[in-house]
């Protein structure tokens, strides 16, 4: 494995590899470090689908809001070098800020509709951070396929159809979450949570749980305003649970219903606040 | 040449040539048709300099504005293919409005500053529809180098500022004004003018002419306010002339200046109409 500052390197490096195969397959996982088993699934897709595995880890200061935790966000080089070789990575890209932003973009790459509620509402201009950094890095990997964890439903909807509207040559491949053993979805921010507030936060899942429960039992006999009460009291359990939002809405659109149709997806998608700490996690049902 | 009109029949014709020859350069000559010499001057840069030339016509609706000439714009596509093979163009492609955008598009690319002023403020949002269908003409073709003429000045700007912010794998290649033996810029909208705005069209050349000499007269001796003056007097002297801008600006950030100074490079951007029609044309000068 070999870990790369500079983006004239990085590309030298996967020219050379393409040179060796022209037919070479590249694989692709973005993220912000801090990696966890969520982000190693990631890597372990890409290394069974793909001749090169390249991984980049950047906290992109662009996709952060004034008062959010761009600052504090948590880094380990060293820890996420390992978790990366282990997952099979053969390229980690690692730029400083100044080599992904020499000079303040004046470019943004901006997705209506599916950007527009849930974090898209509580964070604005967090996905046109998302998406102008996504696609930088995908003109810097020209990746075949790039692997986004499902956690961030909504940022997947954003990217896929970002890469549909600007026929970006690469395949999205969504991955699903990874939770530890009680149920709580990995992210990198759980390292903020105290022992109470990481007790409380099985909440999430608890709701996503019982919002599956329902499905199950009544198919399509249910209605959005039914489901959202229900997993607002399931999460009104811990209290110091602060919802930012708990939404039912139909999946991939984002768009709200009032009663679902047999054969429809849909998804239950929570933002909690604990603290200083937003956690957000989500569950995709298949409505019978 | 090859004329094709579905983007995966393109993918795939360049993906067959570099399966042949994995070191190919692609130059790419995106256009809206109803070429001229200024289009073929084009093609020829790119067949001097890469192994694959693609062409293409679009007319893009995206970037006219609801009460420019995208209806009326001229097209004839079997005089394009005569001039394009003439040029040298290998691949042509040539798709409907529908195969570029199946759906309205929901993401846009937007690039500030350089796109603000100018035909920026005459025609709002027409250059994100320039940012965007070049995005995506570049994801379908992945040109190594691609060629725009000057007559857009601002165009070019805005493109390669987008590139160099979106770390494009591509080389924007600028190449200059082509003109009539009298003067007048080429532009596929010259055929919209009658036989007295075709001569009164002249100012606009004879203005940038008058610019041209003072600049070398004075070297720096002059303010934008005199340049103005000036230029704003020969467009004057044609009745029918209706000047929509006519500005001096620094080159390439397009920022206003007061007086210039030695060794800087300035723009005479000019955009005025004819009746319905309306014409660019600009001249960059070096100060001495």
């Amino acid at each position: 494995m070999e870990t790369v500052k500079s983006i004239d390197r990085l590309r030298e490096l996967i020219k050379e590899k393409k040179a060796q195969n022209p037919n070479l397959t590249v694989g692709f996982v973005p993220t912000m470090g801090f990696l966890h088993r969520g982000h190693a699934s990631l890597l372990e897709a890409a290394r069974r689908e793909c001749d090169l595995v390249v991984l980049s880890i950047f906290v992109n200061p662009l996709q952060f809001g004034p008062n959010e935790d761009f600052e504090r966000y948590p880094r380990d080089e060293e820890r996420d070098l390992n978790i990366s070789e282990e997952a099979g990575a053969d390229l980690v890209f690692f730029p400083q800020v100044e080599e992904m932003y020499p000079s303040p973009t004046k470019t943004i790459v901006s997705v209506s509709g599916v950007s527009e509620g849930l974090c898209g509402a509580s964070r604005p201009g967090h996905f046109d951070g998302v998406s102008t950094v996504v696609t930088k890095l995908f003109h810097i990997v020209q990746p075949d396929r790039a692997y986004f964890g499902l956690k961030d439903a909504q940022q997947v909807a954003v990217i896929e159809q970002m890469v549909k509207d600007l026929n970006m040559p690469v395949t999205i491949v969504p991955c699903p979450i990874v939770r530890e053993a009680d149920g709580l979805a990995l992210s990198s921010r759980n390292v903020y949570l105290s022992e109470e507030e990481r007790s409380q936060a099985l909440v999430l899942s608890a709701a996503l749980n019982a919002a599956e429960r329902l499905t199950e039992e009544r198919g399509s006999g249910f209605t959005a305003a039914e489901l959202t009460a229900l997993i607002r009291r399931e999460i009104g359990r811990s209290p110091l649970a602060d919802i930012d939002y708990a939404e039912v809405l139909k999946y991939p659109t984002l768009e709200p219903f009032t009663a679902p149709e047999a054969g429809q997806r849909i998804i239950v998608a929570l933002a909690v606040r604990f603290g200083r700490t937003r956690l957000i996690d989500n569950r995709i049902l298949n409505i019978r």
